[in-house]
Parts: C-alpha cells; sequence; structure tokens
C-alpha cells in the first residue's frame, strides 16, 4: 500500500474558482471505491492504496477536466510509498501526535 | 490570506521513520499559533495566514531538522492564494462538497 | 505528448546524497529511450512522451531505490499535458524566451 | 547556498497559453541578477541562492500574475537545502553523469 496527494489544476478556466472539476474528480474517485480510501484536504485529494491501482486512478483524475472542455491540465503528485511496515493514511498522523505528546 | 501545504524531508535519516522531525515541526508551528491555523494531513501540513507569515513559517519549519543534526533537507511546498474573495481552508471542501452533493 | 518533471527521494539513506541513486534512475530511463525523451536538470528529470507510457516509467523510476535495499522512497511529479495543441520540451523555453525579447 | 525549483500557475487565464507570465517572472528574477543565478527549464525555474533572499524571490515572482489581473495563483516550490557542503546547480548533474560513466 502507498499514499499519495494529488492535485489536478485545469489551466484556461476562464475565472478563480475551480471546485466544479475537483468535484467532477471526487465523482471519478467514488468509482474505485472498493479499491482505494480517498479524503478531500483544502489542498489536494489524499489517496491509499496498491501501487499499480493508484496510478491508474491518478491517470484516470487527470483526465477528468479534458472531458469538460479544459485544453491544459497541470497535476502535481507526491507518493509516499514505505515498505518495511504497513502504513494507513491515519497512522501517520498518530504516530506524529503521540511523538508530540510524549515530548510535552 | 493564503493557504500553503508543505512537507519537509530530512534526507540521510539513516532509516524510513522521520515521524520525530515531522513532531519537532509541529512544536515550531504552535509558536505561530495566534497568526496562522495549521493541521496535519498523512502526507503535509497545511497552513492558512497572510503570506508573508507563512513565508516565514516556511523557513523556520525547513530549518527544524538542521538543528536535529540532519545535513540536507528538501522542502515541497504547493501555495495557494485566491484574492477574488477571502477563501479559509475549510470553505475549500465545502465549496466541493455542496457542487457533489447538487450533482447527485 | 506531455511532459513530466520527477524526483525520486530515497528515505533513510543514511547520508545527504542521493546521486547513486539519481544515477540508477538515469539508467532506467535509458531504456525506455526509443519512446521518451529524457533530460536531466539540477533539481529533477523532465521526461516528454506519451501519458500511458509516461505513468509506466515513471513507476519504473520509483522502483529503483527499493532495488537497491531503500525502504521508503517518496517521489514528487509534475505533469503538464496541453492537448489544444503539440508542444514539446524546447518550444516551452522558446516561446518564453520570444515573449521576453518582444518585451526589451 | 540553497537550489530552489519553482513554478508560478496563474488560475484562470482564459486560454491555455501561460508563456506571457512566465516571461514575466523572468523579468523579475533578473531584477535579482546580482543576488541570485536562475536557469529556465521546460518545467520550472531553477534559482540557486542564499536561502532568504529565495525565500524573497519566490514572493515576488508568485506576485508577478496579480499585477497583470490574474486573482488566483498557485505556485509549487521545491527546495534542496545541503549544508555538509557547497553544492552548485551544475555540480548536482555533473555528479550524477559522474557515476553513470563509471557504472559503464
Amino acid at each position: 500500500m502507498a499514499i499519495v496527494d494529488v492535485t489536478v489544476i485545469p489551466v484556461g478556466t476562464g475565472g478563480p474558482s475551480v471546485s466544479t472539476y475537483v468535484a467532477e474528480i471526487q465523482q471519478v474517485l467514488e468509482n474505485y471505491g472498493d479499491k482505494i480510501s480517498f479524503k478531500l484536504t483544502p489542498m489536494s485529494t489524499i489517496i491509499e492504496g496498491e501501487l499499480p491501482v493508484l496510478f491508474e486512478v491518478i491517470q484516470a483524475i487527470h483526465e477528468a477536466p479534458f472531458k469538460s472542455g479544459i485544453k491544459r491540465v497541470t497535476t502535481n503528485i507526491r507518493i509516499d510509498d514505505r515498505r518495511d511496515k504497513s502504513v494507513q493514511m491515519d497512522d501517520k498522523v498518530e504516530a506524529v501526535t503521540r511523538k508530540l505528546n510524549q515530548a510535552k
């Protein structure tokens, strides 16, 4: 399992709002709901799953704005892939919180 | 107000865990608590505040691993700065959720 | 054709240098030499090709440090995909240089 | 000295081309020419200098599209900051090329 953090930015939208495109992307993600976990943050969508599935999903959400007529899309992806132990999304935040509390 | 999404990756840690460094960064952020809002996600820290303050804060958290003896740090930052209207962290997620519900 | 800009950061290397890993990645890229163009910059590798090939290549180079014993890899990818006209790597720099010269 | 890799994406441009904005940013960079080295690549601008200067420069180029009437800007920054030895832009590419040649 790996975790990715993705932002898809449609270029040439004619206005500053992109929430319509982000909503379309959430719908694409819901179609993969049995294979991935995902979570919308104020800055990106975080997705957890097997790496080959994640690459397939990233390609699908990168494609979404083109289907709505956008001519250029810039997508930014961070992959975090740890293989010495199985780490899930929430484990990462908990590990930090635990260390923070120990330090206090 | 702008929103930034920051990951600070210490290079040469000698092992795959970096949660100790992330916890130190959260402590640095708490010192700026009256000027910023921040939130740890499984992939980054999202910080909201006035842009010049955010740049000061980013510099401070990028510096943290060096103080713990790390010799190389790679920091990745996404800035989202919208000036036609005031948008806060939670507004962004709500705008998408509203559009998603309308579409259903 | 799309252009991607990729950095693969091995976590837990035991020292600040990562050039050995970057060299291994360049060798992986050379195996795809008939399908892609690529260029090493001081901060990343820029790769041009058809999008599905690029995703295959990104997965291959993300995998490389694990084969050398690294237990955690963080990969950062920027995709620039423009479909109203065919744009190649060098065209983008030239378009900016032309506008810069016009402005002078 | 640190090296940063910056992309400034204006949102809501009304079309897929952003080269005018990138050219404006290059002009801003030229004003800092005595304090930094910089280089335009097909995907970003790479800038080398002292870290506090780099933060000042990033803020200046992030500001540029707003001066041209854009209402939202998303900027993506990678910082590579190594302090065990002085490394310059070209050294990084040379270190990799040297290792590649040794391996052949």
